[in-house]
């Protein structure tokens, strides 16, 4: 797999195709960070639906592009709505993005995590280094919801439960790595420290990987494409708010700006892709 | 109706009520816009309740002004709050707004709407195009929650609603419309497209139509007073965000200061208010 | 008791440790605020897990520094979340922070509260002036969750509160006074009315308060450091705000700027502490 086949200007088009193309992503997401995902997903011009309730989930899959499921915050009336909601996308044939957010911090968690792989392989995996060596079973566990473990711990978990569920696994950190099934590997290295610092930002990532999902049919690609946006977009808002003499708490918003007005060439100026 | 029966004047003193008297208003929302919302209510000067617990929403419409009821993520607990909270607020001759967010889009959702409008007629009913469009029973299909249809394609449905529930209907888009049952029709011409972009713009308009209930009893006249005060300030804020070059993440902090600290004068010379 | 048994620079002392040390805090907090209380806990160096499935709390308060229980918006699941995490936490030794929002709004709250307190005695209980008034047993009422007492008349309320459960109360407001059940008594005077016109201000200075008791044993001590550097960054971001003629829509972010940006100079300049 050379770098040829998979340009910056790959992942621009996939880009513009969310911008031009809106759309409809179906999120079961946590309590915690709901409007953060909502707003992400308008920024880059997607469009979001929530919707957890075992009753509605599996029609509002119907009229979707993509699903996310994200346990930062599950009970027992959520995991039900995820698994009907995960049974819904895979008869349909449609994207299913996971999340799995404190994966390892308790049992139940990976109870529930369990329960979800048995009920459809997911078509990408997205989460931290702690919540994917967790997930792949390497017995490593999980301080809260922030990573103990860095991305490049976790490369060898992540290749495995890419072969395992035949899907794309991204795991995210200073430097994030998107693997599929089929021994694809990107490596993209930009975002910035501060990201880490606002809530939800892991979160958004999914959300947007489901975004993608829904107009790239190649998720491998679909994800690296999600990433380095949102890795451009922070390190544009991290420097801005740096210059700007500003803290974490308005850089939250610069994020979304950048998500939305970033343009073709400072996006291909910024972008750093490495392949495999 | 003539236009003197309603001026731009009349607005802005319910505006000043709002300040002045602090309604408390009970909102049952839904878990997206929760945040947005209770900061939309404070930046006008109004009071947020936050309660969807079916033992204590009748004791908390007891001591507010207003009931806002959200469908955006219904499920069986917060529909049986909503239920109840209903019955105590039409008990009491409370304004129960409605917001019927996504109507249309799976069959649980208009299962529940038709149970909620079985329950009490609202006061003041307010969606966008499709949302009023299913909810009139004319059929529509809505795309997630945001809307496919036009508000002017709605204007038939909105007026036969407001006929049918005895209440005011605002039907929401580039134009607001707000028809009360006697056949007035208000129409605004404020905001931006962007507006569309932050989520929970539209439910803010539905909170705030309830803290206007709260100090106005004549319900069309304050539905109009609160969709011109969001559309006006959302309009200072879309221009201020266009000449700083800023984008519709931090759009939505100048939204939220416009709904604050907006005067007089520069609501009177930028509203757009025309009547029947 | 004398000025000399807590300096502002202890305090600081304390600011810098949760900076350096991080603590993890499981909060089980409103639905309303639970993404801005997230970012204060990260804006202030602390690290936030939310999880409130019974199924789930007593794991997650084992691998936390503190817990955090606010009732903003309960609801029978949440409520028995709540109480087993109580239960862990207690059994642990582990520092709890009780939020009683809307304490005396309805019956139901004080069902809860009761239950809460029965199940134990928190280590710090922070409300406002009609909260405290109403957990005390005074028999005051609370118009929603705004108090309509002001702290100062609740001094003897908590006073009480804090004699019976044996740990720390602090009651906020114009004046913020922290007392413990032996007596110690310390009031700040920092902070700025527009903090009451941002939603969560109140249950941020309690996530805030559990970081500070993660790392500093003395919990009254702790409490005092958590409401100082909250009243101390309110401060600098009302100026701000003010100077720049924006409001309390972009100052909720300059909140949290400061609260990751003050330094050590200008939080001892500025921060007004007495003691008896």
């Amino acid at each position: 797999m050379t770098a040829a086949l998979l340009s910056p200007a790959d992942l621009w088009t996939d880009i513009a195709a969310v911008r031009e193309r809106a759309p409809l992503v179906h999120c079961i997401t946590n309590l915690v960070v709901a409007n953060f995902n909502a707003n992400a997903l308008l920024a880059v011009g997607a469009s979001p639906v929530m919707a957890h309730a075992p009753e509605e989930v599996a029609d509002m899959t119907a009229i979707a592009q993509a699903l996310v499921v994200n346990i930062g915050t599950p009970d027992a009336l959520w995991a039900q709505g995820m698994t009907r909601a995960m049974q819904a996308a895979a008869a349909r044939g449609q994207p299913i993005v996971l999340d799995p957010v404190g994966a390892g911090a308790t049992p139940y968690r990976n109870r529930l995590l369990a329960q979800l792989l048995d009920t459809a392989l997911p078509t990408v995996i997205r989460g931290n280094g702690s919540e994917i060596l967790s997930l792949a079973g390497t017995g490593a566990s999980t301080r809260g919801v922030d990573s103990s473990a860095s991305a490049d711990d976790a490369l060898d978990a992540a290749r495995q439960l890419a072969r395992r569920t035949g899907g794309t696994v991204c795991v995210s950190g200073a430097t994030d790595h998107v693997f599929d099934a089929g021994g694809r590997w990107a490596r993209l290295r930009n975002g910035h420290p501060w990201m880490s610092r606002i809530t939800g930002t892991g979160c958004s990532a999914s959300v947007l990987v489901g975004a993608f999902c829904g107009v790239q049919p190649d998720d491998w690609r679909a994800t690296t494409a999600a990433m380095a946006l949102l890795g451009v977009a922070g390190e544009i808002a991290a420097e801005a708010s740096l210059n700007a003499g500003e803290g974490v708490g308005r850089m939250q918003w610069r994020l979304l700006d950048a998500l939305q007005l970033v343009e073709r060439e400072e996006f291909l100026r910024r972008v750093q892709l490495s392949l495999d």
